[in-house]
């Protein structure tokens, strides 16, 4: 029986991989730490393995030491960070607290512990930044060039876990999730907020209408938040300590394009118009990446098409 | 007339930049910030220019940043950093508060002034990490591959520079420092801690004694910290924003040579006995700079033989 430590446990995420390990029906425990308590009751998954939450501000280092004290866990999901690239922007000191800190935190009080315990540490495909178009696909050993204060954060991170695998003997195993989506994300991200928008151009009754966007020739790779929290279970229970998985569909897709197909699938028509405002400086341009040392490592590949994420994020009620 | 700021006000690298601009004869202002308050009377340099000492801890980020804004500098010389590895092993978090988060607050304090400002970010040859010695000397555009928490702490605080250059269009100029020692530096360090058990030796009237070493194998770059200070006013003065400059020696000296060096000139034969307390994880084997960048950019090098800087350190009265 395996013990997991889900940190950022409020978050859509981690409420896939709870959905993950309730259908696979694993003998195991969940312990669940988060800043703000979870929106969903979790005494629905109690019928198949006991889950508990603790609310916690994982900068509030020795309390969350207790916790995992306390708690012995096997594996560690971190999945807690401020994960706005945006946001990281207005504010980068909090940017780096509630990324590069708290991940420190969290390895710290594991390694107090002392016992076997593997951490899977989520970076970003933020971290690649700004590449020529003829390094793509994105591979995991190439060069890294942070363009914002969030990717920065994140490749502090990285270099910190391999610091800790390397020098502290400690079980780390990383990511570079690219973007995923998918039922319950927050609509302050990307593809909820134009579905949300476009959704109501629906219920007014127009057939066209305009939304505001930032700069949609950027190309980006999406992936089903249910594809990567089943990587994330593949790399806890068989990834190489040390290693850095990108974890992504192996597509680009330019904004406008995804508009296109939502605004299809919604049933309407959707023309979007560039907010400067909403332009942020040195973009990445085209992010894509590869995901074939996962595949080869785990044998984890990209199964849900981005259309059936859509429709699926539609109809799903919170 | 310009007015510096300096972190780290305290240290021994401070001491020496303050007499570089004494000596200079030139038209400024100072105002020196630590958690600690100076051990030298700073009224010696008041003739010459203004000077003041304010105590506070860089973490302490809203009152550093009405300091800031008090003084409005033109020049901030950011020295202070936990910049010891081995302590870096032991406080890791620390390590990162007081490199990574402390440029951070410098960062943003300077940000919110809004008015033309340069920082001289510090940083440190540890960032290159173990490197194939067909790679040495150490040039800027190598990879890093920091190996300790220190090394990833300020590899951390170059990526957030860079985004400040590129991102904020702040001016920010940074340094890869090699082991800088001379007159005063604290003997934690490497070569005033051999200096002063040697010494010991000396003044116990043997001709020949033991100390006690870590590796003494590891090579190292080491440059005189009156040539490093001048290195930071000509690229405060003169270097490129965005930029890093490796400030170094160009030679590698082993440790058990340097401790014969100075054997030499105290006058004892010293044996080195490895102690395996002070061997450290993972350390750097061959530390080896070039400084050809910043001799092409602003035309430093260095100038002050490692004999003379030693025998200064022996005849430096605090």
């Amino acid at each position: 029986m395996k013990k997991y430590l889900i940190t950022g446990f409020s978050g859509f995420v981690s409420r896939h991989f709870l959905d993950l390990l309730y259908d696979k029906r694993e003998d195991c425990e969940v312990l669940g730490v988060d800043v703000n308590p979870p929106s969903l009751d979790i005494t629905k998954y109690s019928d198949r393995f006991p889950i508990e939450f603790k609310q916690v501000n994982l900068l509030e280092k020795e309390e969350f030491q207790k916790i995992v004290k306390d708690f012995l866990p096997d594996f560690v999901l971190h999945l807690a960070a401020f994960s706005s690239v945006s946001y990281s922007w207005q504010h980068p000191t909090e940017c780096v607290l509630n990324n590069t800190n708290i991940f420190l935190n969290v390895a710290e009080a594991v390694r107090a512990i002392n016992k076997p315990c593997r951490i899977l540490s989520v970076g970003s495909s933020e971290e690649y930044g700004n590449v020529d178009k003829s390094m793509l696909p994105l591979k995991e050993d190439m060069e890294l060039r942070p363009v914002s204060p969030y990717a920065a954060a994140r490749v502090s991170q990285e270099l910190l876990s391999r610091v800790y695998v390397d020098g502290y003997g400690m079980d780390i195993v990383l990511t570079r999730s690219f973007n995923h989506f998918g039922p319950y994300q927050d609509d302050r991200f990307v593809i909820p907020s134009f579905l949300k928008r476009i959704k109501a151009i629906a219920d007014s009754k127009e057939e066209t209408g305009v939304i505001e966007t930032g700069d949609t020739t950027i190309v980006r790779d999406f992936v089903d938040v249910r594809d990567v929290v089943k990587a994330y279970h593949m790399l806890l229970w068989e990834g190489t300590p040390g290693e850095i998985y990108n974890i992504c569909s192996g597509q680009g897709i330019a904004l406008s394009k995804l508009i296109e197909i939502m605004a299809d699938i919604v049933g309407v028509s959707v023309e979007g118009r560039v907010n400067p405002d909403f332009v942020r400086p040195d973009d990445n341009r085209v992010v894509i990446g590869s995901y074939e040392k996962i595949n080869k490592h785990v044998g984890w590949s990209p199964a849900i098409p981005l259309e059936k994420t859509i429709r699926d994020m539609l109809s799903t009620k919170e």
